[in-house]
């Protein structure tokens, strides 16, 4: 934060974070706030009360002299991963808790959000509490994405397939002229540089060496992908690593999540509701060994990481959090800070990859180019797609 | 059903049954309607939703020619067990369903009764029908019943332990009184008589010869099976089956359900909340191995059912759900009905075991001393308890 | 045993039954003696070290004064269910061990007898311990079964399919004269009575009340398996217990253990080899899920274990254990005994089900028309067959 | 292999391989050829039918006009990863097969190795077929590693702990001089250069940018782990990746492999037996959690495959497989080879780290620096060993 950012600027960026959670929850039911249909996916309820948490446990609690907790026990609740906090509710058991209601949570994210409003406002708001700030604001904003994803996933595992949004979703036009970009061997520089948040997973930008590589101008299409699913890629293990062989065999997969073949047609779950898949659509809902095979069925790859970062101003990215055949693992110098906040990025970075990129669920301006997300290679419900590269 | 009973009495039966299930719901926040925390607890709207179904499949639809189907997604839903009527949701899956909503689920309700209501008056309602709407209505009644343990477990399994019931829930007086009651041997008769509705396990009244034996007139309380657990019941596989010792050491059980050790004292989570044990309260909530367990400490056993329907009516029952030492089995010349209907006792008869009695969860007027109740070795949710017999 | 029967005898008498454990595995590869394919199946070198560390543990060790251990570390490897003597091997285990060595074993086998022998021609062997000498032949017999179920298991899952007995098998020529016999509704009794041993879950002979019943004169061929298969047996619901019916689906099951369908002809491994399915033999290898839905497909039922007992005079059998419809519970005024031998029948007296009558693998002798075995519902692998009633 | 080396030399170094392999079996009893105690050891019988199907397979069968199969079924049996070549055995089933037996196997070895011996030396053995042969005497070398750490599982899980080799083992005196090692930053290169055999993996030399570093002259003796250990690093999460705390929760986890805590003394079973653990031993059998832990108790991290490979020569390295953080992946350039030999390493390359180096069961000649061996996170029965890095 520059200190020409005034406090009321920094009020009303609080204010429109945490209003856009809520906002991303209104078309939902009661209902549709409390189940928890994998592991994977967290109640609605849960994103809303365990962001507040963050906010009260980490500026509130320490930092405002007047502030009083609004419920001891919803430190046991809302508490995540953060093992240096106490505690924590098994994952798993998110979806069995009714409570707190719904109306509960709606008035700890009002005093929360109140208190909050009041302290940034007063003079315990120093400029050490900027990046705690930041880091919240950060969070809320990877929730919001986490909400999107999983309340379709829970709209899209109801066997009524309700939709999201009422109007008719605008279908991205796409721009056929796909080709690949060529970039010369040479030594480049990644990880993030300039002014304004990042994580801590971007620091030490650092050169790397790469060898001369092409990179899709485009991602893969739904058509391109079912050309695939028709010339038997689940079907032939050549293309699959021996893991996500086993993983084909075992979960039966056949296509991308949200598809289903009825009645003689592919069709695919959307936010608008059941759709027919549109072969010229954005693939989505992949995961990392779907994108892998799919590279090796058309005797390409995946690009690195440090390759999607070099080439990310020469074409679109946004639509889909791409997949990198780059393992999640640190930065040189990478260093876990002291504490909670030291738990945010470092403890994950072992059998996950990295994707890139950014989605139509991420909110705006939450990615950059040097953003490292990460998941585990078996994970589909996020809005994932694939760029070639050879 | 006997003759002189009116349509009116008709209608008032079917309007007071139905509304006594909503009144158990009252107290519940949404919320609360949506959840399954383990797989044989069912979410109270799944209970709401599936008793309305079974008025709508087995009677509406085949007998009342101008009904229409509330929606036919519902069947896919609310089916249960019921392979005669197409597939049926996983059991594990119910807790997942966001939708129908709660209160899509009240309108289901309301359509049906009022459909119920006309059918009930109109020329379609003939003698033949009546069975079905007995079975219909007692089938609801067993769910009131389910209702109630499962808004137990789903409540008592919140880390907040909200109360179902605001008031103060009056712990009944204890008579002291306890004594064996003996019965010689010799041949008797074990199963439904008289007239009214009973189920088909029921039926065939048959010879049973017994040897003598002694059963308590009352039931075992929460004080007796502390001295149990103080004197390391939980700890010494000989008071146990095979079977059981597994169980105790893979649930690391060391108490009935709801108990939790906290600051030196057992609590007992009841529907008033969180309570201290009070040891002339009568035991609740063991399961088969633990009943078994502590009568063997006892040097005594649990009675068979034959020994209790024949003992019955020398002591008063209807607070626990008392487990025997009998497996689930036919009576002589039980036989399965055709379609749907069979289905309801006849394909549980193996591995499991039968409770006798009633509890105070189960509807007034909807057990009586030929009634057999069945769960499984290890379950402890229910409103169960030991009476002990030598 | 009655006074005349002399030491000489009783020495015969062990060392014929010894004998005949290590006749039974004569036929075997040293590594046919290790592994454990599943859960239920010991491996053969551990029934004959465990069968010996018995007369060590309850007989030598105890009695006979001057008897060294010959190793104590094989109280841990040959423990199998006796909680009193300490901690036991877990059982799926046991195909981890490759020592103590086969000839490790057989040389223990060799001290033990001698020094039984010694014992039994001492002053140590009294008319008390005569009750634990029989229970310890007894219990080898009783391994001696499940050596030949558990190597017919071992080879038969080898892809190679090895026979055990070289020679050819000669079938058991099967009367045609199947029917019912008619027994009458009145008092009988059932239990043990007489002389000579028996295990205490036979004892307390006692009056039932039976109803009338038929029971059919011979056991169900595998040609009539093979309609019930053909007639849709295993894909309809119907027909199974509900607890069944899920197994089946799980399973994926589709016939008698042991069967497998080749170019278009079912196969059978038989201790000859693979074999093709004879029509007229008798049907062996099913569970109770399959013998109780077999018997429902034909619209009749199995005999519950009184019944058998009283018809048991009146039909030859010996040929397979029989699935009745009775649960394994104790007769009246069953007590366990105190100490490690009460642990050997009591403790599983829940969710199992008894089988009446012997097999081609039981011992000679063995077995009468009042042994009460019992196996879960779902075990395929004992030679099992069905016997109908109505 | 340059033309120099002789047909001689070629049957020499085929026979010397193959001959070392039984060797290592030698102490062995039949049963402990057997067993298969967890999914990722394989029985030592199988890995000498293995190793020679490979020969038998890829070379015999397709390059000898006059071979003839031993056995048809054993491809079934001792096919392993090889999807191209049809269904292989599931791996857990492993265990289960008692035939072939031993000496079975012994027979297919010696008939495979003669058949072998002519075919190198008849005139079909071209130069076209030396890069398979290569790769199946390094095949068999991997399996001589496998051999013996498989061997320790067996043996160091059995309750009895019998040692492998009778004489005593010479511990490795230990050079009190350890220090830091600095390198600085700038390009190098890293990959297979020269002559000889190297595994697909190792290919594509090529330049990395590594920023300065600092890396230990020795490994990390048994007595830094227990201080280690002894600080509660098994207890405080903040050592380890959110997954390792899941593993160290869920396994109980509180020592390397082979560790066991009796009568207040920490022992450690040897391929000798069990002894006391020797603190100034070099640290063997951590997994990745653990090494990656202890590295952020020091304060310190584990070195990449790229600072490992550009420092080994400048310490001495061979006694454990030093774990690096580096994942499992392509070198740039990297290609699959069509066919099952194209099997062989790419499709591991997901959710694995690289270990470098060897260790003291790795056949001589076997590693090289740049050697990249492979496995995953959780698994602890490799000699495995930890190197530092800053």
């Amino acid at each position: 934060m520059t200190p020409e950012i005034t406090t009321k600027d920094i009020v009303k960026k609080y204010t429109d974070i945490r209003r856009r959670s809520e906002e991303i929850c209104a078309p939902l039911e009661i209902e549709d706030y409390v189940v928890q249909p994998i592991v994977d996916v967290s109640p609605p309820k849960w994103h809303l009360g365990h962001t507040t948490w963050f906010f009260e446990t980490f500026i509130l609690a320490p930092h405002f002299p007047e502030y009083e907790i609004f419920d001891p026990k919803y430190n046991f609740v809302f508490n995540s991963y953060y093992e240096t906090i106490g505690a924590r509710v098994i994952r798993t058991d998110r979806g069995n808790l009714s409570r707190p209601s719904v109306s509960d949570i709606y008035q700890y994210r009002k005093y929360v959000d109140e208190q909050m409003k009041a302290f940034l406002q007063s003079r315990f708001m120093t400029e050490t509490i900027e990046p705690l700030l930041e880091l919240g604001l950060n969070h809320e904003q990877q929730h919001q994405e986490l909400l999107m994803t999983d309340i379709k996933y829970i709209l899209g595992h109801n066997p009524l397939f309700p939709a999201y949004t009422k109007g008719k979703q605008t279908v991205k036009p796409y721009v056929e002229d796909v080709h690949m970009l060529r970039f010369s061997e040479g030594l480049y520089e990644i990880g993030f540089h300039g002014e304004g948040f990042c994580f801590d997973n971007e620091l030490g930008r650092h050169k790397v060496y790469l060898t001369g590589f092409e990179i899709a101008s485009q991602l893969v299409t739904n058509g391109e992908y079912l050309a695939f699913m028709e010339a038997g890629g689940y079907n032939d293990f050549r293309y699959w690593h021996a893991e996500g062989w086993d993983w084909v065999k075992q979960s039966h997969a056949e296509s991308p999540l949200y598809w289903h073949f009825i009645d003689g047609k592919w069709m695919n779950y959307t936010l608008n509701g059941l759709q027919e898949v549109d072969p010229n659509g954005i693939l989505c809902h992949i995961n990392f060994y779907e994108a892998s095979a799919f590279a090796s069925w058309k005797g390409m790859r995946l690009p690195t990481e440090a390759e999607w970062e070099v080439a990310s101003d020469h074409f679109n990215w946004g639509d889909r959090w791409e997949w990198t055949n780059s393992a999640y693992l640190p930065y040189p110098h990478f260093k876990k800070e002291a504490g909670a906040v030291g738990e945010y990025n470092g403890k994950f970075m072992v059998n996950q990859m990295v994707l890139r990129g950014a989605s139509e669920a991420t909110p705006p301006g939450h990615s950059r180019n040097t953003y490292r997300n990460f998941f585990q290679t078996n994970l589909k419900w996020q809005f994932t797609g694939i760029r070639l590269a050879q």
